[in-house]
């Protein structure tokens, strides 16, 4: 079965060096950060401030304007497209707050950002980039081993604690989201804040000590009680809300009488594979519906409803 | 090529129920600790104490042993064997370094007891969950968001703070360890840390904001100078030196010519795969090596020499 072109799933394919030699000097990135050509992702929080131009909007704020904007801000070095830096700012609150009203600007998050495609699609890494470490740098100001202030190194990829000298990185959380197939059926749940008529794929965090295909089946016995076999690496995705690494999989299942947890789901059901068709390409009878094509979750499902049992060989 | 029965991935294929929804319930933990049949895991930083019992070790302590070795000590819960209880314990150093004379007893690391097989091969994953999670708990008390001191909850699984109300959950490092190849060649590295003559796949950490794949490209790229196409997910394995998810891939190499990164690596060659099939079986001429098969890494390379660019089909 074919739906047609394959659409394009969000936050990947960076065009960014990451130019990691460069975090170690500090004049590197104070002359970079100077130059003219420099771009600025503006973030606060899960807000992302944008400017108006024309129909469409730019992420991306020249020296000049950040200064006019906040011009004591911390900032982040993202890497380089060809020669010109590209850094990640975090925006206090209140000026966000106060842009708000102002037409030359649009506040909005990520999520929206990329699902409505507001921004030229190569701004979606650089974005997640930004997003992901300046949520890490808002959580960390005090050191976890001492309780000492922290102070940012590197460009904004370590903290150090001056007292005790621990060194902090940056976290990426690698979380299993899979779809567990049986036959011509397939496994999708419902967290309640989901939108409605939303279905998708289970997922969650890999733990300490535990392989992606060992947390796969667990997440999936826990959520839905059901037990899976064969687990089957597809791709990944970057998803910073706040910070994740999505790994995607199929699963085998082996098993077929669902035991929801209400904790984590409101629902998980059977579909069959012209069902999770329908709900792709949103011609869906009852109007359910997957997750649109910039989440892994899309991806996932689109691969199984295409392929079938080929996704295991 | 064949080269045999294929060994023994280390750190893999828990037994253990992690059965999260107990860990919520203190009660319960306390009185699975409290049974005869429960087991507990000492660990100290790097190293773990073992049991003499008779030519090999045994890693499991009752809770009466624990109780007359360590009284008071942090404990953490790893799940549950059919119903027995299995926790994690954080031995201070000093009742570690008083028991290294006890002819009863074995102080040593873990990676040495998976390399020398010291315990039984079951004990391996619930041993790499314990260490992981209690490193991790080690660096945490006190809260990165403002400073105070955080408090236990979850059996171990999450760390909150009283003052702010921050909640911290354990972290899982994504490391990508990848195998670039090109043709009949394979590109090995060797860090100085590393024994005399041993080579391996070259690794780094996922960053924020990047797939498994461009964090393979990136550091293949940052490490030797070589530029990668197509990557292809082999297998995943927990890695508790720290806290790190080894994710291990092939990739197909575009370039040739290594400019080795220094700082990182003492030295990076292409080795042909009648040379990587010596170095996994040990038998090199010159004496050069693979690491040992409880790693990923002679699983990727010995994935590679057995099937050639079958490995990405």
């Amino acid at each position: 079965m074919s739906l047609g072109p394959w659409p394009h799933l969000g936050y990947v394919d960076s065009k960014l060096d990451r130019a990691a030699v460069r975090r170690i000097d500090p004049q590197f990135l104070t002359a970079c950060a100077a130059q003219e050509t420099c771009g600025f992702y503006l973030v606060s929080g899960e807000m992302i401030l944008l400017k108006r131009a024309g129909d469409t909007f730019d992420p991306m704020f020249t020296s000049k304007e950040l200064q006019a904007i906040a011009p004591r801000s911390e900032r982040v070095f993202l890497g380089l497209l060809r020669e010109a830096g590209r850094f990640g700012v975090s925006l206090p609150q209140e000026t966000v707050e106060a842009l708000k009203s102002n037409e030359r600007y649009h506040v909005t998050d990520l999520r929206s950002i990329a699902v409505q495609g507001l921004v030229a699609e190569d701004h979606l890494a650089p974005l997640a980039e930004a997003k992901a470490l300046l949520h890490w740098h808002a959580r960390r100001h005090y050191c976890s081993n001492c309780g000492h202030p922290t102070e940012v190194v590197q460009g904004g990829w370590r903290r150090d604690c001056p007292h005790c000298k621990a060194q902090h990185f940056p976290r990426t959380d690698p979380v299993v989201i899979m779809l567990a197939v049986r036959g011509e059926f397939c496994l999708l749940g419902r967290q309640t804040r989901f939108v409605s008529g939303m279905w998708s794929c289970l997922a969650g965090f890999v733990e300490p000590g535990e392989t992606i295909e060992e947390a796969a089946r667990r997440e999936t016995l826990e959520e839905a009680g059901i037990r899976c076999g064969r687990v089957r690496y597809f791709a990944s995705q970057p998803w910073p809300f706040p910070s994740s690494l999505m790994i995607g999989c199929h699963a085998e299942a082996i098993s077929e009488d669902i035991v929801v947890d209400r904790d984590e789901l409101e629902d998980v059901r059977w579909f069959s594979r012209d069902e999770a068709a329908a709900m792709l390409m949103r011609t869906h009878p009852d109007g359910l519906g997957t997750p649109p094509p910039v989440a892994i979750a899309h991806h996932i499902i689109r691969a199984w409803v295409e392929k079938g049992d080929g996704v295991f060989s």
